[in-house]
């Protein structure tokens, strides 16, 4: 067989022949709709590569964006890797040190930032140095370019359309092997700092075809997708490139992820699939429900949701609506999909709609390219339902390794598989159950919360001994942060001197929502806090009402 | 990302670890039908791979196959390639000396063959000597079963049944790399001897991939599907691995191929998804209009057809009884899927229903990992419609190269492109048009005149069953085209008719000169029409004086 590459490159230029007057939706910061073909799309990636490789991006070079999810960032996604670099999608909700870490770790050499996220940059500027800030006006608003510094350390400006418009005619692709990176996301571990995961051209191909399959999320060119989730969280779960490949009509809803801007949206330009965390739609089924008859659901609409347990009573909500939910389980790890609800051929006509939805709560079953196995005290578990251990699996679109850190045994067995944390059980029709979100981790809104770096801050605090953060179940967010926390003898914490404490090193939404004093924090024999023993302690604590 | 090669055996344990109770149904030479659930055919072919390997199978040996459509030839499929062999198919079709010349250039070592076609194996047995011929007892009568004896070039003889039995329970998959071959096909050339086609683990895994996408074959673990095209012929379309990969149920016909048990079988085991030549749905519609009421045609099934032109006037009468025909193009080549008809929604709502049935009479759209391309005698051409030359393709499911002969410029481009030998356009929406092949083609007056187009139009004719168009040299123009025409039983076709019906949709100077009628187009082992036996046949035809 011929020695062809997989490449995005090929899905970027299949796209642009095969169906250059599909359309690409984006909404912008005035709420006003602006749309491009894909020949338009075709264009401007490419030019965006141009652009890239006149101000000397080298192969493998970081870019990194600082974008809501709009059609400029589908063009970073293509037309970065066009250039042969690499993507790097920061999360805009993590706090300005923690970005500057991550771009300083990812060594990124260029932005691409949303004018309206500006001043988020501006807060983690100071701790890394961008070469070159292309500054995309998104909102219209006129981008003052300017020269760099490189004595005072000041980046030079871009302004994202003049560049396009400045790019040389003749660009050519960049050489590669499909083993070249073309992305890159990092993901907040249980310890220590957050990991970086890199995407290739094989692995996000792979996983886009994996994708589209009819069993799988099912995308075809009649679809319109609408991605609500992030563009920098695990790429929008890959299915934009997905949605290229096959030549789908995309609705982007830029920052209006409000529960009733995103009901607007869905009324005007009626999507087929729609992607999101829980917490998404659990608002958007609340306001629909709070203002009956204003917003109508589209009936032929089908919801991946992810990120996150979805609670079986969401799915039987929107079923009410005709709006099929489709569970899936993945990491930023796992590109991400790894398994996906299926309505299994054995099981038609056997299961109850009771047995049904309670399967759809589940985590699906793993998808062809994925091995998926339990791994309990005793090796490796039969797929019986019962028999629990550590989710662990493999597959040519799952990270073998962690950008630019040692390999650690507690992430990657001797034998190569990826120890997802995530404790689960497969049944003999292959549904996997996680039985037990990841130990250490709060999982607020779809976005992780770093137990042990909440509980490093505030046993900074001098009169704290110990202190350990455990998830609580929240009706709104799935979970929120409760600090339990020991006093030193005779000391005196407030919970304002610890809110005081945290604030100035987390976002908002990273603070634990309450604080807990205690005696002492329980701990294994080997002298780790024993989180399990703390959450049975506090199994029957409540939120107060309204939070 | 982890070095995870794509593997037939990744697709052979997901689908017999997730889809154990999904059903594989073969007919018998009895016609009764044989019923396995994929836990068999995922035991038996690891027990096949176990017993080949106990038999001294080393890596990359050839292990031939001369069988018709059913399970066992399923278990080769993936049974050959776990034990680190190359299943080789043969034609049963083709001529003894031939099928004896294409194993011995493959240098098959062993045979699997279905006991009702040892009388062919016999046939063929002098050309080359196998060192062992695996029997399946398909007719279920008992195996003799012998050793070899080397002094006389006697292979040894085994039963399939008893192979499986005494194969060892401790199999484990030889190791592999993607680019090693699993199978082989011979594709006959117009010129030369036949040439081999390689497929690889990677390359079998992409085609399945792209083929059950929702815009390609759209396979799922719902789809019952009917492999008529022959698992000797491109693997079946290579459509066989990408149902096992999805856990479709699979309906394999046996040996009985004719309309009237076609049609019996599609009544008892209803397909939504049926493969084949034109020529297999031409006899079935056939059949099934001369007897009005005797069988039904599920109203859910597709049909993927392929292999050669499907006219016009077939893919009608399909429709009428609710039959969606999807027409595509590929060769041995090409795995073989390279291009299909796709209903392109820029299109949708704009079309009438005879331009879509126009373009589905077309060769479709590439699919997104080929690359497809015009080149005319002026280079590469547009996408316009228009301009014809011959289509070249390229992609990492398309062979670089034929099995063991040196490499031919006339075949591979020197920047790595397939030369199909298909004469064709692209339009602006990315439907290929196939004009001919090149050997087909009339050239009158400098001017080329397809032969494809002739036919299909005569084919619209009520009265006419098939139709094939020759070139026959002409004193005055170079080449004429002549038609050969088949008419329906009991039906009156004039010349003045034919002519009447070609008038208005070609210019005068495209019209053939002549026709004759014939009792039937001879076809090439594949079902397509033998336009070479067509042309010897009328060698010493001679147009009229003055013409």
């Amino acid at each position: 067989m011929m020695p062809v590459p997989l490449s995005l490159n090929r899905l970027l230029e299949h796209a642009g022949r095969l169906f250059p007057e599909q359309e690409i939706v984006s909404r912008l910061p005035d709420k006003s709709l602006r749309r491009h073909r894909y020949a338009d799309f075709h264009r401007r990636a490419r030019q965006l590569a141009a652009a890239l490789k006149k101000l000397g991006l080298r192969k493998g070079d970081r870019v990194a964006t600082l974008c809501w999810n709009h059609h400029a960032h589908l063009e970073a996604y293509f037309g970065i890797p066009a250039a042969g670099g690499v993507m790097h999608t920061l999360n805009l909700r993590l706090a300005p040190d923690e970005l500057g870490w991550i771009a300083h770790h990812a060594h990124d050499r260029f932005l691409i930032v949303d004018d309206v996220l500006l001043p988020l940059y501006q807060r983690f500027a100071p701790h890394h140095r961008f070469e070159r800030v292309i500054v995309f006006p998104f909102s219209g608003a006129p981008v003052t370019e300017r020269d760099g510094d490189p004595h005072e350390g000041e980046p030079a400006i871009d302004d994202y359309e003049r560049l396009l418009a400045r790019a040389p005619a003749d660009f050519h692709y960049a050489d590669h092997h499909e083993d070249d990176p073309v992305a890159m996301c990092y993901t907040s571990g249980t310890t220590g700092k957050p990991k970086g995961v890199v995407y290739s051209h094989r692995s996000t191909v792979l996983h886009s075809l994996s994708c589209a399959l009819p069993d799988a999320v099912n995308i075809a060119a009649n679809d319109t997708v609408l991605p609500v989730t992030p563009m920098f969280h695990a790429n929008s779960w890959g299915i934009p490139y997905a949605a290229v490949m096959v030549g789908a009509r995309l609705v982007f809803p830029g920052p209006h992820l409000h529960p009733e801007d995103l009901l607007d949206l869905i009324q005007a330009e009626p999507p087929t699939l729609s992607l999101g965390v829980p917490t998404i739609w659990l608002g958007l089924i609340q306001a629909h429900e709070a203002n009956p008859g204003r917003w109508k659901l589209p009936t032929a609409m089908r919801s991946m949701v992810g990120g996150a347990a979805v609670p079986e009573a969401l799915i039987r909500q929107f079923a009410k609506h005709g709006v099929r939910v489709t569970q899936g389980w993945g990491m930023t790890e796992t590109s991400p999909v790894g398994s996906l609800f299926l309505e299994k051929p054995e099981l038609r006509g056997k299961l109850s709609d009771d047995e049904w939805f309670a399967r759809k709560a589940m985590a699906g079953v793993p998808l062809a390219l994925v091995e998926a196995r339990i791994v309990g005290e005793q090796g490796v578990c039969d797929w019986n339902g019962s028999d629990v251990g550590e989710l662990q699996v493999r597959g040519p679109y799952i990270t073998g390794a962690y950008h630019d850190v040692p390999q650690d045994p507690d992430k990657f067995t001797a034998d190569g598989w990826l120890r997802t944390g995530d404790v689960a059980s497969i049944d003999a029709h292959g549904y996997i159950r996680i039985a037990d979100r990841t130990k250490d981790l709060v999982k607020s809104g779809g976005e992780w919360i770093s137990s042990v770096d909440l509980e490093n801050a505030i046993m900074a605090h001098p009169g704290v001994a110990e202190a350990a953060v455990i998830a609580i179940a929240h009706r709104r967010w799935g979970e929120r942060p409760l600090a339990c926390v020991v006093r030193k003898p005779g000391a005196t914490v407030t919970v304002e001197s610890l809110r005081e404490l945290l604030a100035g090193r987390f976002a908002s939404w990273q603070l634990p929502d309450a604080f807990e004093f205690v005696d002492e924090i329980p701990r294994t024999s080997t002298g780790k806090f024993w989180k399990l023993k703390l959450r049975e302690r506090f199994a029957e604590w409540r939120w107060p009402e309204g939070a």
